[in-house]
């Protein structure tokens, strides 16, 4: 790791700073201030009309006149290693597309090819102003290789498939709990680790039964897929009699641990069951939209209280990793599907990607908002930018509908700085790209010679 | 004009060349090849087991080595002006916007605001790959001031409303007349004039019979707003007895110079009406999301081999002109409205932004593919961006699903550099961004005194 990485004590001078603090108004707060970084923690925050912070100790000073400053944003659900597969199928029914093409390539992974495409993920993640987010998928302990490497927040969980199998959900338990305990709490406390039951209609009751267990006595969160396909729905139906959220509600799955991704289709009951047990929805637009899987019912879901974090899934289904793009997409979408300009406002959207996440994440007391006390996962905007003027009072507008990724300016996580004025620090882009490529051709060898 | 703007000869090298070239089919060619421009125009194109293009006489060289070449993209609604409104009301009821906030606003403009706006928004377009745009607004020949001195290329049309009104019908007829005859054909052609009647409900059937009349005798074209809204509908059933798309049908009004904006609500004899006629759709899909108008039939409309281009709308209801960013919303709208991920699928929407565009305008024989004899309106994308990798054998699939304006490297229009490596050429970024921050400053100060 460079010196940068190693800087303990930065102040950040002069910005216009977005606080996405409260998750129940829909106010965000925003002032002009200076914020100063003590090792991995925002130790002070400073409004202008107030004593200015101190400089002496300083090592690094970051100018943030014409920057917006606000918490890094919370990914809630991802495959990163699936960043190989970008462009790999599209346009085609969802039969096809993992029968066909990412399944077949898929069989060829190993560790360096997660590795690999983890790598190009977290270059993406960090230009575009994603500090944390959560994935699931194979090859999990290179996954926190990267992020260990990289600088990134990651909470990381095993995508555990058994079909009924006992031999099969054997292996899944060793993997997931080799995960939990080699890397839980590892890298500066960067990595998290979850148990990643895969979804209702892939993973048994046994092996749902006993993640539960399993993750109360690792003290560990749950990250599923629950109701994303109108298909699955009918699939447990007929295998349970019950809906999916019903279903783990009988078996006694269901805590404020949870976190579900996608929600699409839910009814009234499941609904009600989601807030009874403060079960977390992330939630996908892009892919929902791209797979035709459907739209989530948002803003019924806030209405009630209910937790929702945004999620870009895997690229194989959106195709990028641009958090400012999946807010667009978030509030746009609920507008026309609701028929009403009013729903999902840009700040209940920014908070959805930030500080809803964190909750999501159960992060709320580490990351999510600027607050003294918490770890120092900051991003900066380029409020120069031409698709960002003029300079709206209303900040959250400017960022939800004509931000992207590329107008993030400076990555910071844990207190280090992983971009600066759009230099990656931890990370070489043009060696991880080439290394990609190189990756996904051995792959497309690979499944050419399997068939 | 700077030292590029005169460059004549401009040959660009070892490009992987996309060319959305056919509108029937869902394949677009592509190929590693050269390009030659000459003066204004596509000379030569060669591809690598071909002979290569001679160098001699050229007087600059682009490498195209990892960038993709393209068509210009085509923007076929906008209002470019507003971009000094970015930001200024969001997330409300269509009256709440446009009474309060929009109108009163708009109340203070005069040319030279509106010059800055254009400005504004044309250093947005140029640098997100937009070569083409169709415009109608006030102070229309502001906005060809503007169009002249950056380069780009413009159809302006001034918006005309009359609300029955003789004298401001006189008024309205004189001002878009006054354009044709200033304007129309200048700018070494690149501006192309259009009557601009504002929409059915705003405009009288008078002033519509007459424009039709005068669009005939100057041989322009014609820019409305149609069925945007299910409001709109209702009220021009009930002032008219007819679905808007039959009343025009009965007065003579439609024919293929007609470029109709938004589309959303279309009864299926409207559809047969708009075929038969074959007027043109520009397809807004951010714009009808954000102010929850509804979902375009475009899918349906496409099969029915209606020409449907793409647009963004104002960045008062978008909020940026970013065509990378709107082809994905276009794309993933169509998938889930249809609940069919076949649905618009990545090659119909290059060819919405780019080919389709062009007919849309009446400028398929100048712009929108890549053809010897055609108009060099040109963009480079960098293929060396992180969202881009791994690189797609589908490259269209990148740039709808993975793409946006910002991987734009190099913009060329009428065969003139107006962007090389990301470093605008004819225009002054940071001078136009200031001077729209005071624009809209001083707007907002006129419209606090006239309250």
């Amino acid at each position: 790791m460079g010196d940068t990485m190693e800087t303990k004590n930065i102040l950040i001078k002069n910005a216009t700073i977005l606080n996405p603090k409260s998750a129940e108004k829909d106010n965000i707060e925003s002032f002009k201030g200076d914020l100063l970084i003590e090792n991995d923690k925002i130790a002070e925050i400073s409004k202008k009309n107030e004593e200015l912070i101190n400089s002496k100790g300083v090592e690094k000073i970051i100018d943030g006149k014409n920057k917006i400053l606000m918490p890094g944003l919370i990914n809630t659900h991802t495959h990163i290693s699936m960043n190989l597969l970008r462009g790999l199928a599209d346009d085609m029914a969802l039969d096809e597309w993992l029968n066909n093409h990412i399944w077949p390539t898929e069989a060829g992974l190993n560790g360096e090819y997660c590795y690999d495409g983890a790598l190009l993920a977290i270059t993406e993640m960090i230009k575009s102003g994603t500090t944390t987010f959560n994935d699931m998928y194979f090859f999990m302990e290179d996954v926190a290789k990267a992020v260990n490497e990289s600088g990134i927040r990651g909470c990381l969980s095993y995508g555990m498939i058994d079909f009924g199998d006992e031999e099969k959900r054997e292996n899944e338990f060793k993997e997931n709990i080799k995960l939990i305990k080699n890397c839980n709490d590892t890298a500066e406390g960067r990595i998290k680790t979850f148990f990643g039951p895969h979804a209702t209609f892939t993973a048994s009751k046994e092996l749902l039964e006993r993640v539960r267990y399993e993750a109360n006595k690792y003290n560990v969160g749950i990250h599923i897929h629950m109701n994303e396909t109108k298909k699955e729905i009918e699939d447990v139906k007929e295998a349970t009699g019950k809906l999916p959220f019903e279903y783990l509600e009988d078996i006694g799955f269901l805590n404020s641990d949870v976190l579900a991704a996608h929600g699409v289709w839910l009814s009234k009951e499941e609904i009600e069951i989601i807030k009874k047990r403060d079960v977390k929805i992330s939630h996908n637009p892009c892919s929902n939209m791209k797979l035709a899987s459907g739209i989530a019912p948002v803003q019924e879901l806030l209405s009630k209280n209910v937790c929702v974090g945004l999620g870009t899934d895997s690229v194989a289904s959106n195709n990028n990793l641009d958090m400012f793009e999946e807010m667009k997409f978030a509030s746009l979408l609920q507008k026309v599907n609701n028929m009403n300009p009013e729903s999902l406002n840009s700040n209940q959207t920014i908070k959805m990607a930030t500080i809803n996440g964190a909750n999501a994440l159960n992060l709320e007391k580490e990351v999510g908002s600027i607050e003294i006390g918490k770890k120092a996962d900051l991003i900066l905007i380029d409020n120069k930018s031409v698709n960002l003027n003029p300079m709206s009072e209303k900040i959250s507008s400017n960022l939800v509908y004509a931000a992207n990724g590329s107008n993030v300016n400076t990555t910071i996580c844990n207190g280090k700085i992983l971009m600066e004025d759009k230099k990656l620090i931890t990370l070489n882009e043009s060696k991880i790209i080439e290394k990609a490529n190189k990756s996904i051709k051995e792959l497309k060898e690979i499944r050419e010679e399997s068939k």
